[in-house]
């Protein structure tokens, strides 16, 4: 018998996919980063096949991959060879909402769009939105700490995660934090399991904090200027002034030219960026009026206003084409920086010089209000690896922007991508606690090693 | 040669205390826990002084104990005997402060409120405001993640906390974290440091969040209601109906006549509770109507409206005199559950109950948005240990709390205070796992043992 087959006959049928051909469809992320070929994949449909899937990977010292939608970008979700992969993505039941403690409790295959929308009857929301929210799931924006637009208002995934159920590598459960909005018995696990990429448990039911929703459609702009620099300033400006934007999106020429290529925005020569931002506030109409006076005052050549949901979905419909438009190009590294909002303008201009130096095509855009990049290296499909010249560019980026008090990763997490510029970052002894760490969750090393840390 | 003395020569003259009385003035935190007696202070000025220590105790297996201001309510600073207490209060430099990027960079010995007042001189504020915030320190903030009265708006330390400077038990610099609203690299060892109680490690800088502060005073309320019940069911309807309050106070009849016993605040008879509320927002003053209004509809018998700072001082002073005024009448047990918010009323009930069935003075103030309550148990001054009724009565409120889906603590921590109860609220899985943790950063137990988990 071989190993696969204990697993199979140890859950119910029909939860386990041996076939090669199916199981590579669970073994990519949405980076170009090429798999192994996993043993089989388990696709979980309970915290029992949770625990007997890890026992059993435990007794025969079998990697587990854990995956949600797999609409990651950093390699997290990738298979490593002769790995198992665990698909969270079936278990979608929302257990509870409790519109009067402004909770949820839910299973980690829930797409976090469906949460919101499910939050939204009651009045409230489900805050942190990353681009992918429409197919990414719950769990893996846990296991990443997903950002997204409204976090520069509303905060990360961590910011509304409360509790966890959390199978460990042994099969024990563990239950973290709690259903309260405060609490401080212990250390903070929650926080702990939230973006560590599955290398210290599996996550099967997350208590998360809901917050009211806002009572009118927001306002939102979009502003158009000559160059990043000034498209930078006015960011600068408006989070100064105190006009608390609930989104706040740069893009660059290159990212406009793509979509402009692919859905004709009607993109005018000249204009070398794009700011759009938005107030989700009950004076949202007047902040977003003032966010217009200053992005003239710092040199826009046009910007546009609207509170009318459909006018609203327009303007914000073209960033959030921005990444499929980019897919068009070619094969895209996506990188993640985030520095400092003051040295947003000077992490751009870095960013294209390395463009330029190494003749790579970069398309950016950036949640500027916290000063988090996505600069996206665009090189031929096809490729096993980026070419020299995009890791050429892509290290200057990263060693500018610790240069500048930055970080290698704002939302996406490190995975196997960022795994190779990981000591710029953090040095001998954070790795030696954090590899400590996880050596109490996961002695014998086997829920996706070689990730995050 | 001493053992401490070959402290003394490792450090910069005046920083070790070994006089006992002297030593005996930095053993206490201001709870009644009877600590034991150091064998010394260190009075830190500077990270190598921590270095120097900590390298000291491991080497001699002297157990540490870190204090900031002493301001703590859970024994966490408590000395133990033998121990040595390492004070950080002498560490007060704000190394930085940086309107663009809105944070701050401070040692751990800065009192709270001045680096809320320094921020405010760049139209900025630091959040998180323990009631203590004129005594207490960032450190001690930190250690304990403690919350305060803006929290229900701005959540607790942790929230502000960006990244840590980390002297670790054996020596060693930890760097956790970064400069930047957001950052994934790694596991969340910043969010695990804040609230460890000094077990963990000893803060000798952090990178704090600041945050734009309100253009305009905030306008604030004051309701008197005529129990208990109706003042709770206030509360939910001003957190359902989205009024974002920056400050949500509730006072039992109890701590009314305290506070007006002491400062004669006219305290009416047939008042049984005071709800003192505030919003910071820019129509702040129509938020404080609708919060009025709806204190009237769940039958307030009286409301004050102010806009002016002074009137303002007025009505929030009566809830920041409530702790003192509760150790005018004797020793004090302060707990600190917090549970979902729905269930303030009955949690209310069952303190009046526990208190009323074990004959026990019992004084409730509440950070009522967020279902944190602190209900003081009075006993007699100068008994070492609470009477048995006092536990009793504690005991019951304490398993109501987690019956209810609540916590032991929302705001204090474990300390030494809560130990007896841990193991109601973490099971055992959860116990070993804190304990895990704790082997990784101090595997000789020098650091608070005792303490926290």
């Amino acid at each position: 018998m071989r190993p696969i087959d204990a697993l199979v006959n140890a859950l119910p049928a029909g939860r386990v996919v041996t076939d090669p051909d199916v199981a590579a469809s669970y073994a990519r992320d949405r980076t170009f980063v090429e798999p192994g070929q996993p043993v089989g994949v388990v696709l979980a449909a309970s915290r029992d096949d949770v625990v007997a899937t890890l026992r059993w990977a435990g007794e025969h010292r079998v990697p587990v991959v854990p995956r949600g939608a797999g609409s990651g970008l950093a390699g997290a979700a990738t298979a490593t060879e002769g790995a198992l992969v665990l698909s969270l993505a079936r278990m979608t039941a929302i257990r509870e909402l409790s519109p009067a403690d402004e909770i949820a409790v839910v299973e980690p295959g829930v797409i976090t769009a469906d949460l919101d929308r499910a939050a939204r009857e009651h009045g409230l929301m489900y805050a942190p939105d990353p681009s992918s929210y429409e197919i990414s799931t719950i769990g893996g924006n846990l296991a990443t700490n997903a950002g997204g637009l409204r976090c520069v208002k509303y905060g990360v995934t961590r910011d509304s995660a409360l509790g966890l159920e959390v199978v460990l590598a042994d099969g024990r459960v563990l239950h973290t934090g709690r259903r309260t909005m405060k609490g401080v018995t212990g250390y903070d696990l929650t926080g702990l399991f939230v973006g560590s990429e599955g290398t210290l448990g599996v996550i099967t039911s997350a208590t998360v904090r809901l917050r009211r929703a806002p009572a009118a459609p927001p306002a939102t702009f979009a502003a158009e200027f000559g160059s990043l620099r000034a498209a930078g300033a006015a960011v600068s400006a408006i989070m100064a002034a105190g006009c608390q934007p609930s989104l706040m999106e740069l893009l660059d020429r290159a990212t406009l030219e793509a979509i402009d290529d692919w859905r004709h925005i009607g993109l005018e020569p000249g204009v070398n960026a794009m700011l759009i931002g938005q107030s989700d506030a009950s004076d949202g109409q007047a902040a977003v009026e003032r966010m217009e006076r200053l992005c003239v005052q710092n040199g826009a050549s046009f910007v546009a206003v609207s509170s009318s949901p459909q006018e609203t979905e327009e303007l914000i419909g073209v960033r959030r084409m921005a990444y499929e438009a980019k897919e068009r190009l070619g094969a895209c590294l996506v990188e993640d920086v985030c520095v400092p909002r003051s040295v947003l303008p000077e992490m751009i201009g870095a960013i294209e010089a390395a463009g330029a130096r190494h003749d790579v095509r970069i398309c950016t855009v950036a949640h500027a209000g916290d000063g988090n990049l996505h600069p996206v290296f665009i090189f031929e499909h096809g490729l096993a690896e980026p070419p020299a010249s995009v890791w050429a560019a892509a290290d200057e980026v990263f060693t500018r922007a610790l240069e500048l008090g930055g970080t290698l990763t704002g939302e996406h997490g490190v995975g196997l991508l960022k795994r190779r510029w990981l000591a710029l970052e953090a040095g001998p002894v954070t790795r030696e606690v954090q590899h400590g760490i996880k050596a109490v969750f996961d002695p014998l090393g086997i829920l996706n090693p070689g990730k995050a840390i």
